[in-house]
């Protein structure tokens, strides 16, 4: 196993803080006061929804088994006297569009969050750290730092690596402190590559993001969970090509801090930009998929 | 068409209220105030997932073509350096369990609500009215009227029609008034059947819900939503046999007001009663489903 | 309507030739002495698989909805004492690979084969020509033409219009002449595209085949079905742009000629080169998707 | 493991008798002059359909997540020019109705035919012995014993265990002899239970079959293939608790002998029965799903 892995893994692990049949990690920082703090980040009741549609449509290249979601008709027009009615099915994975990864998704040397063996993932399902664990939500106050806005770029290019210093610099910009239990949302532009310029191709092959550096910074501040508007939060192609997917194994796995991928952040991005208050409610339930190990959503931000 | 359908479609339709290409009916009552005094609702910080767990243990008894999740993997342990990860997939009706139905689920007389005519809706999707509408979601004060606990049962019994003067001693017992722009929650006590009993069938035949004398009252509160914890929020089997579904035409298609069906209330219901609160923060997104006719979701009620 | 579309239709409709209740159109040219003639050629016991692999790696490019079958595992080591055992499912379109059309594939001007109403094909599926009309199989003798062989091309362009005097030219060149009954399968090499050059793009967008010339031609011989290694049998584009896939027009829907498409004649041409025998018996039945306008499968020839 | 199973895998293994790397097993018996004595066994050139249709209204009862085929539309009349067509899809198990176990579908002991690892089937599929390894089909001499007819019974009772006298009784009676490389059908009348009486649970929860004595005489005579009318061509409860699925054990990953289950074998009965000819072409060409662990298909019977 990589030597840097390791190290990081001994500094930032939260196994057993939440005692040794935990499987919600980081959320557990939600305490009831957060939740108010959330609540009371509400002034002038503008609601933001985060969520990409959920269609053909999708940033879906077939990368990895994964397709865009399959809409389909059970019956359109199905009448019961003077009533017709219509019902429709989806088929989609679960990691398709914007998504909440379960602490179930990574796992490296055997062990998923918690220490619970690799193999409680099968065929037939997460049977430990499933999305369903998270259930009541996630619910908390959100603060945004939109670092292509801090670079004075519309996005960031490909493979740009997000420090520390330039979350802190954009929490000076936006007179905000991420704290415990916030939810952290990351903005890096590269999301209009899909959104705007229709090339998904160039969305999904590589993006930027943050940095290993990052990670010890998420454990210190205490956040909930952290959200980007690219496919991975973390930057792609790997800082160290022999270390893959860092933040994914580390964060979730180490930290048990949940991911939050492909969040449409450019409106409510705009908005904060105007009012100059880059905190709001964050609220992102996920399904509740028994044994999943992610769930497809519409986060809303509440300002 | 059936006359009483006729005569109460005139009395409560609200069509054109919001302009002639409003798709989002009633959830325009959800103005900026509206979502303010739903965040003042919160006062312990306390966390309620309404939503039921998605799965092959669903309510679904194969009526109409809807069937239980299917949830799949994708991937179990796909390595890539020290790096595993998981994938899945679900296949699964929208309108399979804890569900908001949108505005194009049903419609009568060649109609959909706000006048769209029925074949918006084909094989390819609700082409007006589709749950995609509401993505900035619902979020809303939320009001809970417990009519079980009103009348001192653990369940209503299927067939018990629900009259608004319920609904007003619910709201005298709870002290607490439904306003413009709330999110009714209405508790039988009904989901019991399945959740406890795991009676499907008892539980999806036949429930106890809403008579139609509801339907000008909840056009008169002015109510965003109304959800409850049946399957049909209105009463099974009907009150007139030839006026089908009277709450769904009225509602959805004259009203587009959107319904929320099985809804496992119990949780939050049980600590309303203990803490005689029976306000709160209702949080319920739907998914973004394109030209979907309806959305699975997981609801958040904050106390 | 286009007045070739009209002026052939008369010429070649087959509608109440067996009788006003039909749904199974020429494939009624099989007779008992038709199944006995194609038994009969086989005179050395070779088998071979027409059929494309159906998986991820299929031809489609997502083109009208269509995509490649999804093969998911229900479990992979379910065990009973000692016995372990693996199931699985797919998602497939019927129309994904080598498939038969079903009469109820296209229509137009209203109606379908045989005169039924275009509307008995609903979301609920075909409710007239469904392909399990076709379930007693399409088990007759074949005659392959390999016109990309007559040509001494690997592939013809495409685009190339084959006509009726290159269908005769192929008989003459493999001493076999297509009779009443015969199942009729058209090589055009085409297919390498696909399995060779792993050009699904190039395969899918454009290709020889049948001209409209041929209508007349499989209408007076007789065929109970023609299949090509292509994606349409018919050429495309079409010859006359304002005469929109005028083949399917024609044989689906007024001669009730079942199309098969995407078979891969590759080995099979090879062999029948070798021996200078063309004629063989061939097995390809359907499977009886209830309502199915079309069914993937596995077609066999033996020699 | 059990020490029946064990003495008789010794007796019945065909590992390494077809080399290697065989991922065939018995269909290995069919070499040329089989398939030409299947074609001289077509006298009438009468043609059988012994597949279930695939719909809702299948067999299944959702045990081990099995489910009756969904088909869907992806378009009901899409147009182009004058033209109009439809398109459709289906999501089903591979074992949900008439169809081949591969030989990757079960194993005991770490094994699967062939002496290959068990964990070749994976979430992915199965890497050795899938279905599509039998893509060149399955088309021999068939021969049906009928031992309700020879019971002089419509259907054997759930439990009954058919013995290798059994067998030869129905031979005698239809003046047959099962040979090396023909797929012997067993019909049970048990089927009627699901066709005729409409009752799924007894169809599925229970059947007659084949007892554990039938596998050294299946080996004996070797035989490509074996299927029945009922869910596992096996007895049902097993003839002895303690040993599981044994023919499935034994025929399946010993032998190398692919089994065909819930094949219709009903009118083909009726025909055999009234000519006295019990021999015919058979013509059952699995679907070619990569890495699939059965197929679902629709065999001919051609006398």
């Amino acid at each position: 196993m990589h030597e840097r892995l390791q190290a990081l893994s001994r500094k930032v692990s939260n196994w057993g803080r939440w005692g040794p049949d935990d499987e919600r990690g980081t959320v557990n920082f939600i305490t009831p006061d957060v939740v108010r703090r959330g609540a009371a980040a509400v002034r002038r009741g503008a609601v933001f929804s985060l969520g990409l549609p959920l269609g053909a449509d999708g940033p879906q290249i077939g990368q990895g088994g994964r397709f865009n979601p399959i809409h389909l008709m059970l019956g359109v027009d199905a009448r019961i006297g003077d009533a017709s009615f219509a019902d429709d099915l989806v088929i989609m994975p679960l990691q398709c569009a914007t998504q909440w990864d379960s602490l179930a998704h990574v796992h490296y040397d055997g062990k998923l969050y918690n220490g619970y063996p690799a193999s409680s993932v099968t065929v037939g399902g997460a049977g430990r750290n499933a999305i369903e664990r998270l259930g009541t939500g996630i619910i908390s106050r959100g603060v945004l730092l939109d670092i292509a806005r801090l670079k004075g770029v519309d996005r960031l290019t490909a493979g740009t690596v997000i420090a520390p210093a330039d979350l802190e610099a954009a929490e000076r910009a936006g007179r905000v402190r991420v704290e415990r239990g916030d939810v952290l949302l990351v903005r890096t532009g590269h999301l209009g590559l899909f959104t705007r310029d229709k090339d998904r191709q160039a969305y999904m092959k590589a993006s930027p993001g943050l940095g290993i550096a990052c990670v010890e910074w998420l454990h210190a501040r205490e956040v909930a969970a952290v959200a980007a508007d690219t496919m991975l939060v973390e930057v792609m192609p790997w800082e160290d090509a022999s270390l893959v997917l860092p933040l994914h194994m580390l964060c979730i796995r180490d930290m048990g801090l949940t991911l939050g991928e492909m969040f449409d952040l450019d409106a409510l991005a705009a908005d904060c930009a105007q009012d100059g208050v880059w905190e709001f409610l964050f609220s992102a339930p996920p399904l509740k998929v028994v044994g999943g190990v992610g769930s497809p959503l519409n986060p809303l931000a509440v300002k």
